[in-house]
């Protein structure tokens, strides 16, 4: 048995998400049935998040154990091969120890967010971004996201399905930054609750349209309550970028 | 009768083209369409260059003539909801003087062509790039793209269905630079030659990935014939920029 680990990108649009369900196609499930293709072993593969339906990924990490002796280049191959024409392709492949896990060894994760700060409808960028026709303030967005940053009870920005233990998280980085017609918010941290990207995405919107101030971004978060949420931004527009491992 | 000069952004994946085909979806005919939902007028629409099959525009310039009274912003708010789920957008829309054409005015065009050099199937850029597995040597790129600037006999980089009086093109601006894996060729010029752009793009590939030197790109130029072409970059990753006017 070796232990594979894989970089992976993806499209969201056509999945319910990452992980495996009942009721539509997901990019594991994709994947898995890819691997037994090429090595005819039923496999789980592992990844570091599970992202939810519509939400990208640039260099998603995850592993699996496969029997079958096969280089890892050759594996990565036969596997993109397989995928086709679905829009996921495994970027990277290598062997790494069996203790190693794409999700209990991973001790960062960042994700960008897209936001398409213009009125005209997205032709190029539809299902990649969300478009906010209001005109954004990138910079008082900035200033107000640093309220975020550090250890707190992220209660506000955590969804009602959320299965994490503790709402209470260390946001390592949360940098806001217009490019062109573009703001783009960049999240780092050790973990995230289940759509906290989102709702911080949502709130700093409020704050980028002058609805909110930095002081009423601080009054949501101290409320430790979903209800004082301004807004739970789309998934099209988020995008997991990289794993962090020791 | 009023004239309207348009900026339009599309994804041209869909569409056999700008220009209206007996047999195929195009950009013009569902642009016109829009508009005689809109007004209820048969209109011609006009655009700065007609861009092939799959080939995309970030900012095509066009104009049309409606006898409707109608304010810019309400036609382009009109025109979009008709466009919709389209891969097309009005980006501005303004009145023009009656003799402005979108074509016959335009003073110069830029064009930009992506590749993604990597190995890798591509998820998030299908039909938006042209993939590149052989490493390219982009400062080589740009090097050898200085000898096709300025006035040249581009026979060797036309197709046989262009329709254009005469082969010689004096080209302003042919720049290649790498940004990660990505590398952006871009093209300036009054005009071009059908299929030029790809055809210079495919013979800089070819300078990229060592198989030819400028030297034999400079040949390629200088025998004025089809044949000594290396290759035709397909549509995927060809965008049209802007256009320009006095």
């Amino acid at each position: 048995m070796t232990r594979f680990a894989f970089t992976i990108e993806f499209d969201g649009t056509p999945y319910m998400g990452w992980q495996r369900q009942g009721h539509g196609p997901s990019v594991q499930q994709s994947i898995e049935e890819a691997i037994e293709r090429v090595t005819g072993e039923n496999v789980a593969v592992h990844a570091a998040g599970r992202t939810d339906a519509g939400v990208h990924a640039l260099g998603m990490r995850a592993h699996t154990d496969i029997e079958k002796a096969i280089e890892p280049f050759r594996l990565m191959e036969a596997i993109n091969a397989q995928l086709r024409p679905e829009p996921i392709a495994i970027l990277t492949s290598e062997i790494v120890a069996n203790d190693w896990h794409a999700r209990f060894s991973c001790i960062g994760r960042e994700y960008v967010f897209r936001i398409a700060n213009r009125r005209a409808p997205l032709a190029l960028e539809a299902k990649r971004a969300w478009k906010v026709p209001q005109p954004l303030d990138a910079d008082a967005m900035h200033e107000a996201a640093q309220r975020l940053v550090g250890l707190h009870d992220f209660t506000t920005f955590r969804s009602a399905h959320c299965q994490s233990d503790s709402p209470v998280k260390t946001l390592d980085r949360l940098d806001v930054r217009r490019e062109g017609e573009h703001v783009l918010i960049e999240a780092a941290a050790r973990s995230f609750l289940h759509h906290q990207v989102r709702s911080m995405v949502g709130c700093l919107a409020f704050v980028g349209m002058g609805r909110w101030s930095a002081d009423d971004l601080q009054a949501a978060l101290d409320a430790k309550d979903r209800a004082a949420l301004a807004l739970n931004a789309p998934p099209d527009g988020l995008y997991f970028v990289r794993a962090i491992y020791p």
